[in-house]
Parts: structure tokens; sequence; C-alpha cells
């Protein structure tokens, strides 16, 4: 391996030849050889975003040389395109400011904009503190870096994974509205619901947490950028803040502002506790979701089968009809995990000091896990699951009509105690309700049938 | 003990005589020894609300006779009134659907309506499922009783108590508000702000969970009630849940209305979640400002010592300005007990099965729980702790400009390296930067004070 | 209301006649206005033994009149004998150090013994901290009484529980242990087990759930007491530590020692975390358990119905067989309950700072409650569901010889090929196995039967 | 890219060309594109342990050619050896049994196995089911992967980082054992202890997390393997379990041992829950040591300042003295990721049904993932942190000497109303004791040197 030397304030440290970070990213590198977590891509970018938008409110302002912030530009587009992937080594397990990963982006962004400024033939000399940072602290730009990533994330991944199996959830309540099936509380049979209504009970958890991720999400369009080092604003230009955000909004179509008081954008992260909130409340709903589906997809022979699903895998090569619920195992996986990250993000945004909350990169790095999970989880789900979920007629009218349920329908007609002898009659002969009833000669099979419509106890009359 | 024997399809039971429950509520009394955590009497008063509003909308729509309507509500009232606390023994760790919370709700409003209408010589006799629980069903009832009890809760207890707590937090920056003190950040001494600016970062969090509380009520406010067993609203008239939604709506004065989707309402607690992630957001904001007034409080010689706040209980009898921070003690507790409310929140909503979720009371338990300490414990901090904090000006500026950061303001004047050399000497000599200024020659007193003004640094330029 | 005056170090204040506590619990009560949860009794008990087992030590060591002692023993029996019960007011969330419940007991004690020693005609007067707390501090006497309060609820009440459970489940064992039934993995059929092997795997759940808790509660042993404020042990004597330890397993016949370092006694609450560790471990346990006991007695028609348990509360009037398995649906309100608490107690945990936790008392809460409701719903569960479980043979029959897993047993006999034959056609035409091969003429009735032996697929060969 | 062509029951199916999985892990790979959390490398070697150890008591049993067993050993031998990296695609994701990723070792140790002896020259081909997968299921691989993983990660890497800590702060507890400090309770001043005693409740702690993680560990180490699909062992060799457990033993040099009940082993993980607990108890342990830390080295000037920590990374370029905790910081964020991992890892273990739980995966990443945290960020803080730790021995005598507490040393030389004026005075002067004392004149400064002995106060007596 070949290096070049970099120093810093602590001396000269040998760096990768061929990488494009300084000093400072590598003395992070060595000094926190920890887990395997990388600082998320999605900050990265974001600082990128961050980063272009300064350099050109800088340039705006009279405070940065043109070409200066040209090149950062060119830098930053470089990253966003996903040229300067091996030059971001850093870890999750860092300085709780996430200081590190901000000179990451410096110097890396500096490198290659000083080739670039080489290229064009310039004598300018970018620094990535005095340039690159300008206007700017670790303290203001990981918190902004963190908000941008949480709403593209948020906007561009959740939401629209939500929406498409919210579409399927809800061609198939209207496929299924007519199919009449028993209803089950407490696991045990109750009156009977469509099929088509049973689901739109999940197509309304989507709808719901839809809006409660709509909501929060706002709340993560304030910036901290401006702030400095302490929320002062100490080294920025007065109108610095505004204009940034107003940039960066253009920049990624999202309309950002810049937070009404920085002190708190540097120490709290209640915009990330509520957000993911509704992200707890989305994985729960999805809990039930995918519980639902592999419940009554359970058998083939021995359970619920009111429902098929995709064989996505080999099942038992012998025994037809067995398919593992595997894609609501791993939403079911997913929302353990998001019920932990919660945890985590609760737990570290509570721990700020001062001027400063030093658990920035742990909250950034559960926000955006569960983010992806969620998103990856419930298209996959969608894909290979739901748009699949066909009825099992024969088993649903099975479980309808061997249902002891449906006598409560017979009272209007043959008064209560009649309709409970034919329950009682049919409960210990192991029979139906209209076989009881007929054997009881309380009624005939016609009468029955006449009598005996589940699909109107599925409305209020 | 005196008995009167009740009986239901399991046979005859002995009640207290005393007492007005029946033999359901006896039942579950003794089915249930576990815990000794009630039913929250929040959820039983919402019940009262609910079974006058349903009285009130049955006898409208002529399914229930007025003077039965008449009882109940006297009943409901007598509730309200606190006159019946001494009925309701039923435990949270019950039926998961509550079911046994609201049979003892019908059945004490049915023995004090029975009471009343023998009072007024009338004939009726209420019975407890067939009027006092007409057109509802435990699984509609006991969810629409927790969205009731928690708006009021939230707006009625919590909102207010923030209010208060910004109020004085208001006052305070603005009192403080040229109180220029040094700042922390990694709990290293950092550029200053004020004490003022210090604390509008609190308020701003105050005022934030506001909004998150705000904003997540308005999705409580949608009640399942209308959904009777399985959400289909069988046995119901098509009218109900409307009108059912605007008389909660016009005896609590909120504006309640009638769930979209009653499937959802009865399986899914995706609001709560929701809205309880707002509790845990204001709960890390409140451990934070909790934690910041203990450590500026800290000392009275060995620590930070730049606030002082009141002394509540006697202290060390022999040692003058030990104060122990016990309002923040008692604040921190209540967030970390919040954390893992937030937990078992979010584990009992995603644990629906089919039509039903039977974690329903646990999940009541524990919202009420974090809502009222929040409340109480946002109040007593508030008066007792937030409005007597002082600043210590002596130390204050003892720190402040006993600081190094405020070299930063000599670079413009003497250039980075001489303002290095200053902070050097004066962090070898453990002096202050104007001594070692002087002592350098490098600036006169005069000069010195001229140049560094630590208020100049409290805003961008 | 009548009052008399207490005063302390910050003036006079009015306690309610008729209350044995003095100034320091009045101002408590006065200052923590803060939710309903009074601080657990267990803890004052626990205190209570403390108290009497210094005030002998103290007197042993000649520090302490010997009248004295026998004075605050007097009075901490009466305690312990349930006659002071309404004297203890003050709730958790008070002081984290749980100073103000120390001072509670100390201010009864020696209320209490005052009376007593005026009635022997003693002039001595005891002084709640002078003698009361001699050789004590709140920093002390607090961890201690919650590491006595939580081996005596632990030993004495949660592992009862755990034995009476897993007794009744290995008899459950025996008497099923003949009774093949379907085995279901990703609740899809799987291959045969017996009933009692299933129920053995919740059996070993409790054996190794009684391990842990047994193991991790040997470490709760050791007591913090003679650390006095800050764990030096200053104002104790240097025999007190290990005297008291012996005194207090003397008193409660528990093992109890003088923990080896006191400044850990003081700051860390790791052996709380490791014991509620076994305690989340049991509750997950106890969650499958309760789940599976749902699951096999769902039905009675549409559910897998494998299983029957004790109807304990009127279900439905006119729908025999629908039990609602109310017992286990308070157990997983439980099982929520407890991941809660492990959150809070592992939060609190981690917040100690120098020489102290001060989230103590909220600790102490969760631990108690997460102990008291697991076994009290372990009990309930016990007498009024498991010990009634039986097994539905007719309904395991149906489902074990309608499966298509059992054709494996076929392949040594008819081949592979052949035997994948029988099964997609009894699939395809919803037969049994033994119809198809049958109907495919690849068996005889009699050759099934004496090759599809379930039995013998439930054990290694 | 170049594919080969693989197939399974379901069909054929592209497979990249340098790749040696097959059909289903291909499957897996397109079926779930979930996330980046790649199936943790520790399990994907625990199964190359299994494997090799199933290869070998298959052929002792006479089950599988020995020239297999060989084959698979092999093959085993060289993913142990890193040589099989990029084979191992899937990710955590997947179906809850881990299925998919048993099938990716199977298909893998085939592919190489079946290379090898064809190189040998052998006829022999293994089949990735029936040979690599012999007398195995799914369900009885994957918890015992993830016990050896667990076990080989715990007691390789965690015990040994702690003890690595461990022995540096015994070596700071013996280094500080005469530096007598100011003690702190509630953040406020209290009496003095030294500096080795206050390291030595932290020595204490990683003493209590060593011995809880050695005694949970025990628990890990009861295997599943010979349980099969459901427990009951069908398709395994009486003997299979307890010679495959010791050939593991044999392989890891650890002691595993065939659990007892393997309906347990398929369907708990109270195992991983108990030792989990363990590592949640460190956690909370290590935050409050980082937080001490950070605390006790803040400053330079502003904070408290006893100790100074080694400066990793370049400070403030103009600042002396300003270093930023970071190694604390990283720490503390683990501190807060283990929390919610322990919460997540909860969830999952309840949530089991019937012969099987499938939330295997996701235990399996938390536990490992928690675990590598902790073993890397103790040694990082060991190394860059601890070791360097140094006493600032003028702030600490600052504060000590600087305190009110040591007044109640004089309390036997002047009486108590005395010393109450010395502190009051000193208090009201912001003077230090001494000065307090003999400006009053009840003391010369040589008496009372000779009265107020810190040290004396840091013991018993």
């Amino acid at each position: 391996m070949e290096f070049r030397v970099e120093k810093d304030t602590l001396g000269e440290i040998n760096v990768p030849a061929d990488k494009f970070w300084g000093a400072q990213t590598e003395r992070s590198k060595q000094n926190f050889p920890i887990g395997n977590e990388k600082m998320p891509k999605e900050i990265i970018e974001a600082f990128a975003i961050l980063k272009k938008s300064a350099a050109k409110v800088n340039s705006d302002l009279g405070l940065l040389d043109r070409d200066k912030a040209k090149a950062i530009t060119f830098a930053a587009d470089q990253l966003l395109a996903n040229k300067l992937n091996d030059h971001f080594p850093l870890v999750v397990w860092q300085t709780g400011s996430g200081t590190q990963s901000n000179m990451n982006v410096n110097e890396v962004l500096a490198f290659v904009g000083n080739k670039w400024l080489q290229e064009e033939g310039s004598d300018l000399v970018l620094h990535p503190n005095d340039d690159v940072n300008k206007s700017q602290s670790s303290n203001d730009t990981y918190p902004t870096a963190m908000h941008i990533a949480f709403v593209l994330k948020l906007e561009n991944e959740v939401l629209p994974a939500i929406s498409v199996l919210k579409n399927t959830l809800e061609q198939k309540c209207d496929a299924f509205q007519d199919i009449v099936k028993i209803g089950r509380t407490h696991l045990q049979d109750a009156t009977p619901l469509t099929l088509g209504q049973e689901i739109s009970g999940w197509h309304r958890m989507l709808e719901k947490s839809e809006l409660f991720i709509r909501e929060s999400t706002e709340h993560l369009k304030e910036l901290a950028l401006g702030g400095t080092a302490v929320g002062t604003g100490l080294n920025a230009h007065p109108e610095f803040s505004n204009r940034v955000a107003e940039t960066i909004s253009e920049f990624t179509g999202k309309n950002f502002i810049s937070a009404a008081n920085k002190f708190h954008s540097l120490t709290s992260y209640d915009e990330a506790v509520y957000a993911h909130g509704a992200l707890k409340a989305l994985a729960a709903d999805m809990m039930k979701i995918a519980n639902d589906v592999r419940w009554l997809a359970s058998g083939p022979r021995s359970g619920i089968g009111e429902i098929t699903i995709p064989a996505n895998e080999p099942g038992s090569s012998i025994m037809p009809g067995k398919v593992n619920p595997t894609q609501s195992e791993s939403v079911t996986m997913v929302a353990a995990q998001v019920m932990g990250n919660d945890a985590t993000i609760g737990f570290a945004a509570s721990q700020g000091n001062f001027e400063l909350n030093v658990f920035k990169p742990v909250i950034a790095y559960n926000f955006l896990q569960s983010s992806q999970l969620l998103a990856d989880s419930i298209k996959s789900f969608d894909e290979r699951c739901a748009q699949g979920i066909e009825p099992n007629v024969e088993q649903i009218d099975k479980n309808l009509y061997g249902s002891l349920m449906l006598v409560t329908a017979l009272n209007p007609h043959i008064g209560y105690e009649n309709a409970a002898k034919i329950a009682k009659k049919a409960f210990d002969d192991n029979s139906t309700l209209k076989e009881a009833a007929v054997n009881l000669e309380l009624l005939t099979e016609e009468e029955f049938d006449a009598y005996v419509k589940p699909e109107e106890m599925t409305y209020p009359k």
C-alpha cells in the first residue's frame, strides 16, 4: 500500500495514496476501530448538497471566490453521482457531533475541487475548513445533513412504498368486497364481515401512517445551518441561514426553512423522536398486517387457510400447498428492529448537554435504518405477497357456514330460546346450524337459507 | 361483610352488599388478582360520558325509552361527580378488550339508574346490556373511552402544564437576555452566548413538543363507537356513530368525529403510538432541560455553579449553598418512565389479530400514566424550580472571562499567531487571557477590553 | 383537619395531627404532587428490616442506647405487622436518591418508638437522624432497601409462582405424552409431535427462567449499607457493614452479604438490570406460552381448536363453545408491561454521575411492578387456565390425519415419486392422504395404516 | 455479467457465473431486496463449524460417505479461512427461520466440496440437502449457529475487552489511591474520597458485568442441533445430537452440550434475552464510566477539570487544553444502541408460535452487533482514553480545599455551632473554610490544618 503524508495540528499522518481524504479523516479511521456500521451514505450525500449550497451562498454574499464555489460544486456533484463512494471510510461510532464526517466531506471535496481547479488552470487552492466549511461548524452542519437525509428518505422512499401497498390493498378491498367471511375477536369466532372490509382496516392503517409521516416530516424541514458552533451564528453572515435553506430547497425540491431557534437545533432531536414515532406506528401496523396475512394463509390443512399467498421459494418438494409466509416474516422482523431503533433514538435524544447533543450519528443511523427497512420491506411485501393474495373461498365458506355465530340471525324468526337450542345442538353434535335446525324440526332448509344471510350482518341497519 | 346474590349465565355469585357492581364485575375481580394497578379513573369517566351520549342518541333514535336515557344520564353524572368512586374495583390486567370494565360501568350505571327510576316512581328497569350497552360492544366502547380519556388528558392537563413552563422560560429568556456566558460543547468550553439564548433553546423545545402534541392529538379524536363487535356496525343504527360522536363532542367541548374506518379503530393503535411519540419527544426534551438545570446549578463550590435554584427541602444543616436539584430529579425519573411506557405501547399496538387488538388496557394505562406524570412533574418543576432560577453572575463572569475561547476576538487586531501565543501563555500560566496579553506586552489592558467583547460574539455579523 | 407543627432547618410546617410522619416527609408530600404511584410498600418494609438491623448493630457496637434500639425494633415490627400503613404518603417521583422515603421511615419509626419509650417510662428520646439513621445515609440505605425488597419478592413470590405453573405443565406433559398431533412451523403444517412434547417446550422455558432468576438474584444479595454518603463509609464503624448484612440475613432468612465495593453500590444498578433481564426472558417465554394456548384454543369452529380451556366468565349466551382466552390476555399484557419496564430500568441504570445514581425510586418501582405482575399473572394463569387445559382429541386427530406431512412416511414403502403423487392428489382433491392413496390404488387402507404411524415420527430413530 | 443456470423445484434461475451459491440462495437474494444488513459473518462461520461437525458425526455413524465428509470439511475450512467471503450475499431480512442462509451455506459448501472431490478424482457428488444438511433442518441449525456465534463472540471478544479495561482501571486505582478529592452526590459537593476509590467503583462495574456475562453465556452453550424440523429429532440418528455437540466443542474449544429439550431450543430465545441483559448491564455501566470521564475532564477552564484525557484529534488550533472526549462519546452512543437492541431482542423472543420462532436472524443480528460494538468500543476507550487518564492535582486540590463539606471535621474540636459559623462565613465571603476560620479567630491556620485532614474522611473509623 502506498501512502502520502498529510498533516494537521497533531502532526503528520500517512494516508493511503489512492484515497482523497485528509489527516482528520485518517485519524478518525484509526481512532475508532469500532464495528462495521459506516456513516450512512444518505448523510454523506446530504452533506454534499449542504456544501454546494453553502458555497453558492458564500459566493453570493461575496465571502467566497466564485471559482472556489464552482470547484466545491463540481466536487459535490461528483459525490452525488456516486463517483467518490470509496472515500468515506468513517463509522457511526465516532465523535458524537459527527465532526469527523463533516471533515471527511470537507477534505474530499477540497481534494477533488483542487484537482478540478488545477485542471482549469486556476491558482486557487481550496482549504477544507476555510473554504468548504466556511460559515459552518460541525455542530450545525451535521444536524442539517440529518434533516435533509431524513426528509429525502421519508418523502422519496418511505411514502412511495406505503402508497404502493395502499393501492394494492385498495384493489383487494374492491375485489373482495362481497366475500363474506367469519370475523374473529379474541381469536374466537365472531360475527361476519367481508374480506374486503377486513383488508380495509389494513388499508386505513397505511393511510393513517402516511398522514403521520407527512405531518411529522414537516418539522424535519427546519435546518440548523447558520447556528455555527453554539447556536449564536458567530462567524456566519446574518443572511446566511435563510439563504442557504432556500438554496437547499432549490437543489432538493423540498421546502426546507431555517430553524427559528438554532440553540434548539443543536441540542434537541425532538423532531426526530416525533417523526420516528410515526415510523413506529407504521411498524406496529405492518406487524399486524403481516401477522394477519400469515395467519389467514396458515395451513394448508390445519390452519385458518382463508387466503393463499404466492410461493416465492421452493417449499416442501413432497408436500404441496405448504407456502412459508416468508415476506411476512421479513416484515415482522423489520418491525421488531424499528421498535428497538425507536428506543435508541429516544434515549439518544434525551442526552444533550448545554449547547450540544453528542448522540447525533447514532440517531442518524437508526432513523435511516428504520426508514430504509420499512420502505424496502413494504415494497417487497407488496410485490411478492400482497399483490398475490387470493381468497380461498371454499375454506372461507366452510368457516362461515360452520360457525355458530350466525344463529343470532334466527332470533327475530323463532325467538331467542329456540335459536339457542339450535346452537347448542350444533355444538354438541359438531354439526352445522342448518343441520341442527332441520334436525330439531324448528326450520326447513329453505327457511334457514332465507333467514340466515351472513352478508346482511356486515353493515349497520 | 354482607353480600347480595347476583347471577349471570355462569350462575350465582356473591357481591358485597354495599357495592353497586354486578356479577360480571365480581367475577373479573376474582379472576384477575393481578397487581394493584386499577383501570384508570380517566377511562371510567370517559365511559360515563360515552354511556350518557349513547343513551341520548339511542333515545333520540327511538331505540331507548326516554326515561331510561334519563336514568342512565343521572347515573353517569353521579359517576362524573365522583360519587361512585368505590364501585370500580377492576385492574388493568383483565380481558385485553377491556370488556369487564365496560361491564363494570354498565352494571353500576344500571344499578344507580334503577334506584333513580324507583325513586321517580317508574316501573322501568334498566338492563346493563340491553339498555346501558345498547348499540355498543366492548370492542368499540373501550377504544372510544381510550380516545376520549387521552384527548381530555392531553388537552386539559399536559398542554396547560407545558404552557405554564413555557411562559416561565420566556420570562427568563427576557430577564437574562444580556447575561453573556461561556458556551459548552462536548462539555468543553466554547464560544459565548447569553443565558437568555441558552434558555431560549429550552423554550423552543416546549414550543415544538406542544405542536407535536396538538397535531397528534387531532388523530385521537376519531372514535370507534358504532363499529360494535367486529367493526361492521351490526346491531347499531346507521346514524348512531355520527350522532354519538357529535354528542360526545358537545359534552366534552372537543371536536370528536366518528372514525372513517371502524375495522381500523378496533385493531390499530397507531394514533396512540404516534401521539405517545410526541410525549416521548417531550420527555427527551424535559430530560435535557432538567439535566442542564442541575448541571448549571451544580456546586456550590466544585461544580458549574452558574445558576441557583430554590431550596425546597432542608439541605445540609452545616453546609450552606448545597441545594439538591430534587425537582430535576423527579423530572428525569419521569422521563425514564415515559421511555419505557413508549416501548410497552409500541409492543402492545403491534399485537392485534384479525378484528381485535387485545392489549387495550395496557395501552390505556401507560398512555395515561405518561401524560399524568409529565403534566404533574412539569408543573411542579415550573413552580418549585424554574421560576426560581437565578443567574450567579459572579460565577458566570469568572467562567466567561477565565475562558480561552475569547481569544479569537483578537485575531483581527493582532493576527492569529499572536492571539495563539496569548492563549498558550494563559493556559500554561493558568492565567486569564488579559493577564497573558498584558504580560506578553502584545496589548494594554484597555486595548484588550476594547477588543474582547463577548457580547459581540453572541450573534451573526 | 387538625395539624401539629413540626420543624426542620427550613422552618415550621403543619403535619396532619393523626399522622406520624415529620417535617421532611410533609415537605416532600407538598413538593412532589406528581402522579399516584406510591413508594412501593416492599421498599418501606425493607427499610423497616434495615432499620431494626442497624439499630441492633449500633447497639451491639455500643453506639446506640440499648433501649433506643428496642424502641426502633418495636416500631419497625409494628410497621412490618401492617399497623403503620397510613403513614407513608410519598410518591416514587421524589428525590432520585429516595432520601425522602428514608426520612419518612426515620420519622415514623422515631415517632412510634418515642411513644413506646414514653409508655415504658423512659426519658430517652429517639431522633430520626441521630438514632434511627445512625451509621447510615439515604445513599446507602435506599439501595440496600431495594436489594432486600427485590430478593424477597423474587424468591418469595416470583419463583414460587413459576414453580406452580411448572408443576402443572409437567403433569400435562405426562398426561398428554401419547397424544400425537400435527406440528406447525412458520404457521404451516409440519411433521407431528405429541401434545406432551409441545408442552414440554413450555415447561423447559419455565425451568430456564427459574434458573436465570435464581442465578441473577444472587447478585442482588450484595448490600450497599455501610457505604454511607459517598461510599467511603464515613461516620460508620468499620465493622458496621458486615455485621448489619449478617443481621439482615438473620431477620430475612436470606444470605445477604456486604457489597465488596460500596462506590459501585451507590452508583451502579447493573445487578438490577441483569436480574430484570431474567424477568424479561420470563416475560418473553410467558408471551409465547400464552399465545400458543390461545391459538390452540381458538375457534370453536374456525380456529385451531386443538385444546379447550376453562370458561371463567360468561361468554356469548347464545353461542356455546366460545371461550375468550382472558387469562392469556392478561399474561400477554403483563409481558408487554415488563418489556417497557425493562427499557426504563436500563435507561435509569445508565444515568449515574460521580458518587450517586439518582434514578433509584424509578428503578425500584419498575422492578417490583414487573415482579409482582409476573408472579400474580402466572399464578392466575396456572389456576384459571393451565390446570384446565384439555386436548380436543377429535380436532387433533382431524388435523393430524388430514395433514399432508405424513406422506413422508410412505417413502420407504412406495418410493418418493409415488408418495409425492399421493400428496398431490390429496391436495388437489382436498382429500386425506389415505383416500388419495387408496384412490390411486397405490396402497390398500390396511397398508396405509400399517405404514403411516405418526407416533413413530415423534422421536429420532 | 455471466451466469450459469441453476434449478430447484420452482424452476430454473440464473446465478452469476463466478459465485458458488445455488438456486435457493439466488432466489432469496432476489426476493429480499431489503436493507444492507448482511447475515452476520459470525453466523456463517458458526454454520461452517456446525456443518463440518455434522459431516464428521454422520460419517462416524455410517450415514455419510467418508470422502463426502472430507469434502465438506475441506469446504468449511476454506470458509473459515476467509476464502469464501464473496459467496454469502443474503441479508438479515429474509425467512425468519434463517432457512435461506442455511441453504446458502449448504450450497456453497457443496459447490466447493464438489470441486475438491473432482480434483481428488472422486466420482462422488455432494448434494446441498442430502449431504451437507444431513440429519439437520434449518430449524435446528440456525439456532445452533446463533449459540455458537454468540458464545465465541462473548468469550473471545467481549470478555477479553472487559478484562483489558479492568486491568487499566485497576492500575489507575493503585496509582491514584492517595489522591483525595471532593465527592459529588446529586451533582452537589459532598464528602471526600480518593480518586482511586472513585475509579474502583468503575472497576467493580466491569467485574460484575464480567460475571454476568460469564454466567449467562453458559446457558448459550446448549445447542438445538438434533431437534431437526420440529424438535422431535425426526430423521436424525438418536446419537446425533450428543455427538455433534461434542464435536463442536472439540472444534471450538468451548464446552457445548446438546440442549435438554429441543422444543424449547426451536421456539425460545430466553437464553439470548438473558445474556443480552448482561450486555445491557455492561452498556449501562459503560455509559456511567464514560460520562464520569467526560465530566471529570470537562473544561479546560469552566468545567470540573479534575482529570485530563488524551487528545487524539486536533482540537481548537488556537485554544489549548480543549480536548473533546470523543472516545467517551463513541462509548455512550454504543450504549444507546445496545439499549435499543435489547428492546428488539426481547420483542423478537416473545413472538414464537407453536414449534418455531421466526425472528431468529433479527435476534442474531442485534445480539452480535451489541457484542461487537461493546468489545470494540471498550478496547478503543481503554487504549485511547482510559490508559491516558491523569489527575489534574491542582484543580482537584482547589475543589477539595475550596469545599465547605470539610467543615464537619471541625465539629469535635470547636463544636457544631462554631463550625457552622465558619461554613456560613466562607459561603458568604466566597472564601475558603480556612480563611473564614482564621478570620473569625476561631482557629489558627496551623490548628485548621491539624484538624481538617480530608484523607481521614475517606474510610470508616
